[in-house]
């Protein structure tokens, strides 16, 4: 199991009262738990400029399937890239349109590049990657 | 099947320029499709701000499941919101790391509490919500 | 002058040696003042979220000062808000482009309204509102 | 005076109806300037991702004028930046708080460090740096 270690921050007793509402709020049980979310998340914004270093992401999109030939197309970009994409889930959401969360491994410039891609296709409305990273 | 109207934008040489040299690095086919994708874009963040709005949202995570009894917490919050969760994929990264993707329908603001109530488990190390909508 | 208090936090030591690395490059001279940083940051952001909570703006734009009648307009909106508008900084970029600098005070929703407002304006290119709090 | 060419946009009724609606609200007077508007900000998300392309910044911050020798050091750190460093516009907002905007200008990396350099400084509670681009 791994080691914790602990290290002490000194704080104005005004800010603190107003960080502890908010994690609350949020439903935190304790404020390590919460400092070590928000340092993640620094890191994660840090290292996600770097277009060589190695990501998960996931691409959600919403498109409508009767769109010329666009699940033939997006059938076709995810054989293109095996290696990158990991699995893919789909929704119905109604008779037009579905949700696609497609989950994808690889280098940050990589990933982003094949979301572009797939978002500049014609009949997906909107598109969003999320990008995160497992080494933390 | 749905009507298709056209409006014309005037615009400086120079700008339309750059445009065009951006949507073809991104990969689109035309301008149209691009213009749509950004003004989608746009609504998408304008109506995210109302929590009453019906939305559709995915809860991207990074979680060790070794953590404590982060895993059955996690079915906890699931099994209390049928109603707002469709489906849940889950991808073993590695020896202690799990990328799981919830994907919610409801009222925003709904959503966006989930999602928090769902990050503040100990164990998840990072986790970040887009909201989308199919009625764009 | 204010008290400090100080408190613990529970941290993996590989997570730590990340943290004091980026810190180290952004040029914090200790953890305490970083961690300040990011939960004054995480603070602004939660408020913000609120309309009617107290804020101070700054509203950046670039404009064509040739654009119509755009400088007087810009006057006339200002003077209408001389409650929320403290001062205004202007530099010549070049024979055409101005930057423009507004410092705003009011109620959070007030700001964006006046905000979205002048960015709207024919000729004013682009402009971003940052949103900060004096109260943290 | 430059010239204004024309060009068509294909959309759906219903999305064209929803974007008027928006850009009514915000108070544009035509489609033209909100599409020309939200293609410039693309335009300046996508090159501030290059941190050798020529931008302007200017960094809001809060700070308590009465921690430490923050005041020296502020006025150092830009006294060696005097290249980049525009103008600065400072406002007393309370016995405590100040509020400054510095007006950068130079590459786009060589602002994100300076402006990194200044919010890790002692004292300064918020900070926010907007890029923005003259040449759109």
């Amino acid at each position: 199991m791994e080691k914790i270690i602990r290290f002490g921050v000194s704080i104005e007793p005004d800010l603190l009262k107003k960080f502890d509402k908010i994690i609350k709020k949020k439903g935190y049980k304790n404020r390590s738990e919460a400092i070590r979310d928000i340092i993640r998340k620094d890191l994660i914004k840090e290292k996600s400029e770097d277009p060589n270093s190695e990501a998960i992401g996931t691409l959600t999109m919403i498109y409508d399937h009767h769109t010329g030939n666009l699940t033939n197309r997006l059938l076709d970009i995810q054989h293109d890239h095996t290696k990158e994409i990991l699995t893919t889930t789909h929704i119905h959401i109604d008779h037009h349109n579905c949700l696609e969360v497609i989950v994808l491994k690889g280098k940050t410039g990589n990933i982003q590049k094949l979301a572009e891609n797939i978002k500049a296709l014609k009949g997906i409305k909107h598109g969003e990657l999320v990008i995160t990273k497992s080494s933390l």
